[in-house]
């Protein structure tokens, strides 16, 4: 899970920052220490500080300003997920047990609680209101998805533009902001900023529909939990609502879905009418045209070795073994 | 419970501060807007705006200055009790269902998150990043408090100085910040500000206190929930602590404490434990000692009205009804 660490351009940095990510959840408390860093140690591509590094490229690239961006945005990615995994009962994430099932509902909340507050602790050390307003616009965007997403369990009425609208709320927003912020804070002109906000985006949306691709079609070595967790926990991802469309197999999964509902069956059927349809490929597709707008964005920008590797990960986002 | 809009001084702004309170949580999503708005409308006595309103007064008070400030500090409180009802498994606050009773506990959880976010949003339009900084400082104590309390539930062996420490960070500090960052917003000398801020902090343990004496020696009516939540919870308050230090009644509370924890009592002969020793004295005693403190501070502000009223609320939370 480390292969975004690639670039040697910015090994080093992101070594420190990694350091410093462990830091910034230390010293206050032992317990929220412990939970903190139970999750931080578990790994994770860091993608959100991969992306504000490469935005400071575009700019005055300073390490201190950006790391002031770079981990509370880490920080809120993994508060998101600590508090995701007591609404998805979920057990494990990367591969470890998650804080909720370690220690329970309650200590998960406040440890995501008290992670948020950490990040906003750092952001708050950074003179520009812009950043803190982006910021904040884009933690209740957040919460705004993850409520949307807890009311839409189990609905199959749902339309694709409204798991789109959830999963621009979920992921793809902060991937965008951590390309701007990190811009904004290495004072990139306003063009940049833009553009690599939507580069972000676009590689976010394409990100987020891999990771629900490969919930259905990864093994749990390669997801690091078992496959179907969406589906069993009701979140109907594109390409359930894709295989939902079509006439030969929506009735099909509809009653599988209804006895995953009721706990009456598990996923394993489900999975094979999704993969014996087209489900999985018109999602690939789709996720490859919000690749392809990242690229093409990716070529309005000043070329420096930065925008490179930007396009490296666009690819790499593609190439998500599945 | 509207008892602190007092001050003629003050009503009307606050009126309109109430007002903006709501519009802050709407427009973003029709369910976080109703449970967001539940817990906001059961009312609350705004005591944390209060005090920013009156820490303005020692400055250039100018209410749109004082209302980003005020409002986030109002959020903050209330978030964190949408969580706290969570922990503590709470049906009734304020005589009104819970937004974890009404809605559960991941619907409750998403909307303190996301109050938490909409007050953020609002002080990032302040460009004092100093007033960042020490909201977000709270942010992090009231969750180690908030940490703390769940390891101490059925502690037994904690001590005064631990259930100190304890409230300090889950209450006296907010309201100790709501003071002074009133003060900061109108741009107050530092002293006022530093003042205030000690003021508020011994305010804040007597109300603490008083609210935890309350809780075993009110009405359900006068506090909106049943009496004993606190011990039913495991939560050992002040009173609690003096009578486990009385040797003639320690061992029976004792008894009774382990006999709740484990669901084989109600609270009431506890209750009748400590009502019959001097925990509750012990406790008033405490409170008012915080009180005097308080007082003192006071006398070293410049005299204006507004310290008249801040002493009439020091009289109050000591005359709280119990």
């Amino acid at each position: 899970m480390k292969r975004l660490q690639m670039f040697g351009l910015l090994n080093r940095d992101m070594e420190a920052l990694e350091k410093e990510l462990y830091r910034s959840v230390q010293g206050d408390d032992a317990l929220l220490e412990e939970t903190s860093l139970h999750l931080l140690k578990a790994g994770g591509k860091r993608l959100r500080p991969v992306f504000v590094l490469m935005g400071g490229k575009f700019g005055r690239y300073d390490l201190d300003k950006l790391k002031r961006v770079a981990i509370p945005l880490e920080l809120i990615h993994s508060a998101s997920l600590v508090h995701d995994d007591v609404i998805d009962d979920a057990d494990t994430r990367r591969g470890e047990p998650t804080v909720k099932a370690k220690w329970g509902d309650k200590i998960a909340m406040y440890t995501g609680d008290y992670i948020y507050a950490k990040a906003l602790g750092i952001t708050a050390e950074l003179p520009n209101p812009r950043i803190h307003q982006i910021l904040s616009k884009a933690m209740v965007e957040m919460s705004v998805g993850e409520m949307e997403q807890i009311r839409d369990f189990f609905n199959s009425e749902q339309s694709v533009r409204h798991y789109l609208r959830r999963i621009r709320r979920k992921t793809a927003l902060l991937i965008a902001i951590s390309c701007q912020l990190g811009a904004l804070a290495a004072e990139a002109p306003t063009e940049a900023a833009r553009l690599l906000y939507s580069y972000g985006y676009n590689v976010g949306m394409a990100f987020q529909i891999r990771d629900d691709l490969l919930d259905l079609s990864g093994t749990e070595k390669q997801i690091g939990k078992p496959p179907g967790s969406d589906m069993r926990q009701g979140n109907i991802t594109l390409p359930v609502i894709y295989t939902l469309q079509d006439s030969r197999l929506r009735s099909q999964l509809l009653e599988e879905l209804e006895l995953i509902r009721s706990g009456r069956a598990t996923v394993g059927r489900a999975i094979d009418l999704i993969l014996s349809g087209e489900g999985i490929s018109r999602s690939e597709e789709l996720a490859s045209r919000y690749i392809n707008k990242a690229l093409h964005v990716l070529d309005q920008l000043p070329s420096n070795r930065t925008k490179g590797n930007l396009r490296e990960i666009a690819y790499f986002v593609t190439g998500r073994a599945y």
